[in-house]
């Protein structure tokens, strides 16, 4: 079983789901994915979840990025191969179980006897979608857990954007910072081919307000020299801006940005 | 065996608690049930212990919260029913033992041959409570890591306050605010009973220098519109200050504020 | 299997290696060490790694710190005795193989079916390191992985420095400074004894910009007031500047401080 969150880890959330889930399940073998989604960043969160299933073991794989828990917002579980997923029907789940389809089933969550006793109304993650995987997780059926909903009616995100104008600009959106300072953007190798770029090309990468700076399109970091600023293809898939042995996010004065535009030089 | 300490992730010392643990009881469940009570705070991290009592399985429990390591503050173990508690005696553990009672037994820690060799008088999270936790995990006795130490000797904490004055005006405490910025408060059912408030009521909040702020009593989140503020029951039992998508910590210019009054409007 | 890094736990690096490491080896025990040390610190990494070996259980353990992924840096796995390490060749691995040890042998890591399938270029860990170790603690050999390479080729780093001078005044290097504000240096107990301390000493503690602060030498935190400034030998054995239920990373105006300076007073 594999949590995905954006609990962080103070307060203690993750804990409380690690003590749920093997209150139910001793043998259980538990994986945190990731508990640092920005809170209630629910699409990328998804975008989080759906890369990690090149690499996840099957299991159950509970996902929770809720702003709306406690409203009416439906609960549900999507069976796909191998896989299973749990979790809001806000979009969280959705690429993650399509990513390891075809052949994908889903449930609102309705049976309230797989649930915590005592089921508050600001905490699903502990009192619903954790038990609910755990049961699953120690061999409950879908059919078991909920009923049976039709996939269309599922909550879906509309995915971020990366386009090449007719001018030979692309327009990303930034996607998120990791902690090295890397830019990680929505372009990817579809972007790279538009723009025609190949290794060594100098590109220059601008935010709104007309700020820019120049760059070397690269496959890693040593392409640059340190403290050089290198465009390239990241391990997600992503285009990202990186500075060898720097941090990319300092390079617009620290203001966070939420898109770029790149052309090449 | 589970771990609630202050230790935060900086510095290893969570890993060194673990390599400990499984160097001792290699097929161990270890579950981190909370890595970041405040530094030295011991009464929110009795309170968390306490509140993990809910739903962790049985086993060994160790509470770290120790601003009197290598002082005369001694070290002990409690069994309360199906569940044991290790750490220092200054309160951190009680509550929790309490929760899971009757029938507490406790002693003193003073078997050195279950300790870590060359003890260091700064670490006794690694050096003592842990390897006495992992031994209790694999079948050690009480009796055989401590000498039994009558219950009323032990460091009992004051509870946190929260009154509903006779003018009708509730003090609580701030307990903790989470990563999504909700406030927590020493208040609880009782207090909203004392209060008269039933949902869709206007309350007053307000912190020591007189500014307020208005809120509507709801049950979750989503009882307000998105960006206003509400006070709900959370899934605590604790009366708490939330912002719908929204951080409730940024209420009062961001301050931390130690106290609040609840009135009715 | 061990895991030393200084991923941090944002953007779910950490949750990935864990993914892997658990499709390779479902049955795995897996414990995380360290995932904070500071960005691309490889020494202070490979400091912490070496301390972790003394109460580390025998097994594979995982180190990246590793600036320069991508590049030439060489891929490696060692053994010494039960223990293995995997990592770049940058100096992360060789202490804690040395004290482990002896018998080391060491391989070049160049048998890509040992990898993740569509390696990245920079993110190593994921894609060779964890699966390397994953295949070694399945039982892989270290002849099955890469190529033996003799151990004077690898990279060695350079210890920290302390040293009393024939004033009497030490020179140390600040090493860290943890979550509760104790900053530790690369004095030891060699460092008192040429400052000829004894309990209960004062000493004096500088920076280079001529700020001082008065301490007592003492063995534990209660050895001074609450508020007060103590220096001793931590749990690591290092000489480090603490304040009683205080922050001693304070005591410079919040500075970061590089180095210091002690004197017996």
């Amino acid at each position: 079983m594999t949590l995905t969150t954006d609990y962080g880890y103070g307060a203690g959330f993750v804990g409380a789901l690690h003590a749920v889930a093997f209150g139910i399940a001793p043998s259980l073998s538990l994986i945190d994915l990731d508990h640092t989604v920005p809170p209630q960043d629910v699409r990328l969160g998804a975008l989080r979840l759906e890369r990690f299933m090149r690499i996840a073991p099957p299991g159950v794989h509970v996902g929770i990025v809720d702003p709306g828990v406690g409203g009416s917002r439906r609960a549900i579980a999507i069976e796909a191969g191998r896989h299973g997923f749990v979790g809001p029907d806000n979009g969280l789940l959705l690429w993650a179980a399509e990513a390891t389809g075809p052949g994908l089933r889903a449930v609102v969550l309705d049976q309230e006897a797989f649930w915590l006793a005592d089921r508050s109304r600001t905490f699903d993650g502990r009192d619903v979608f954790v038990p609910v995987a755990a049961h699953l997780a120690r061999g409950a059926l879908l059919a078991d857990v909920g009923t049976e909903v039709d996939l269309a009616t599922l909550v879906r995100l509309a995915r971020p954007v990366a386009r090449v104008r007719a001018d030979g600009v692309a327009e990303v959106e930034v996607l998120q910072v990791d902690g090295f300072g890397n830019v990680q953007t929505s372009g990817d190798a579809g972007t790279v081919a538009g723009l025609g770029l190949h290794p060594g090309d100098r590109v220059a990468v601008g935010e709104g307000n007309g700020r820019r700076v120049a760059a070397i399109y690269g496959a890693t970091f040593a392409d640059v020299t340190v403290g050089e600023t290198v465009m390239l293809i990241d391990s997600d898939g992503c285009l990202a801006l990186s500075v060898n042995c720097g941090r990319a996010d300092q390079l617009f004065g620290g203001d966070r940005v939420p898109a770029l535009t790149i052309s090449r030089q």
